[in-house]
């Protein structure tokens, strides 16, 4: 069995980092599909899929290490060519990977008990982004 | 054919790099799966699941690295609210991510010769991680 | 429905980004896979596979930000013992991973107008790669 299907989430940009379990986990439902695997993806290059414990005080950690070794405010040669000023975006991007893969058993996604699946938004400006997922199994 | 199988490492924590390969590519023979995917997942948020060539110089290398880039002894907002010191084994295992998956070939994994499958445990204590996997394929 | 397959590219060592999206879409459609899950990886542990907007000044930040943050000419534990004077490179494939997965939906990868699917090089030298696919769907 394959179950696709997309979501549409508005983020703040500037690391906005979203916990999308819920959402995700709705759709597992829906599909029926008791074991398998899911493929959770962005159609973009400035926003990540991966999982935190989804708390107050991890979440500006996230933001502060990233920016602290990806800062936003430097010379990208992106930003030098295109103006668009989201060249740090596009680096993190790529270093976390816009789409991630987890297991299905017993019709769940094998998470921990404090782990949430988040998209993190680094663009630098409010985005309408498409997140979309296909499952596979049985 | 889906294949679910899970198993349980104790590790020392702070960085501990540790084989898996061995435990994987023997439940990928059990599945008898020769051509598909595999999902290898950690249900947790201060680990991950990555590949290196797994010799003792390069293992040191990581948790250099690492500890240099996200140090461990830091005020991060999550131990100043939640006491449990292990903001960097968090932002760590966001940063790499805690499953992978892989392409199963001709009954094996694809692989470097140099190319090992380990589970890294940045948490601040020993601990026991339950490592998943799902196989799909034929 | 399963299709594998595995291409070799030639590098040029040090950072070289290679935009390997068409390469991968034409393998989507000789598959006749209209709906699921593909598998992107190296075998190796000097390289990666991700994703990036493929214009030249990003090529260019993510070589420098990556040797920033992880520099080539330092004395690791792994240059030390074996000489090969690569341990950035194998830091840098173990932190971006060396597979991806993606959804393919009505016969195409998810994918955002400005993203591209490609493979980094980060070892010392030119070298020919391995790239395998796994598709699995309907």
């Amino acid at each position: 069995m394959i179950f696709y299907k997309s979501f549409t989430i508005k983020t703040k940009g500037f690391e906005d980092v979203i916990n999308i379990t819920d959402k995700i986990n709705f759709f597992v439902k829906e599909s029926n599909i008791t074991e398998g695997i899911i493929v959770i993806s962005l159609a973009g290059s400035t926003g990540s899929i991966t999982t935190i414990e989804y708390e107050s005080g991890l979440v500006n950690d996230i933001k502060s290490v990233l920016n602290n070794l990806i800062p936003r405010g430097v010379d990208y040669n992106h930003n030098l060519k295109w103006g668009d000023g989201n060249g740090d975006a596009h680096i993190k991007s790529a270093l976390l990977g816009t789409s991630k893969s987890f297991s299905i058993h017993n019709g769940k996604i094998i998470l921990g008990t404090w782990q949430q699946i988040v998209f993190i938004d680094f663009d630098n400006r409010s985005r309408n982004r498409d997140i979309h997922i296909q499952i596979i199994g049985e």
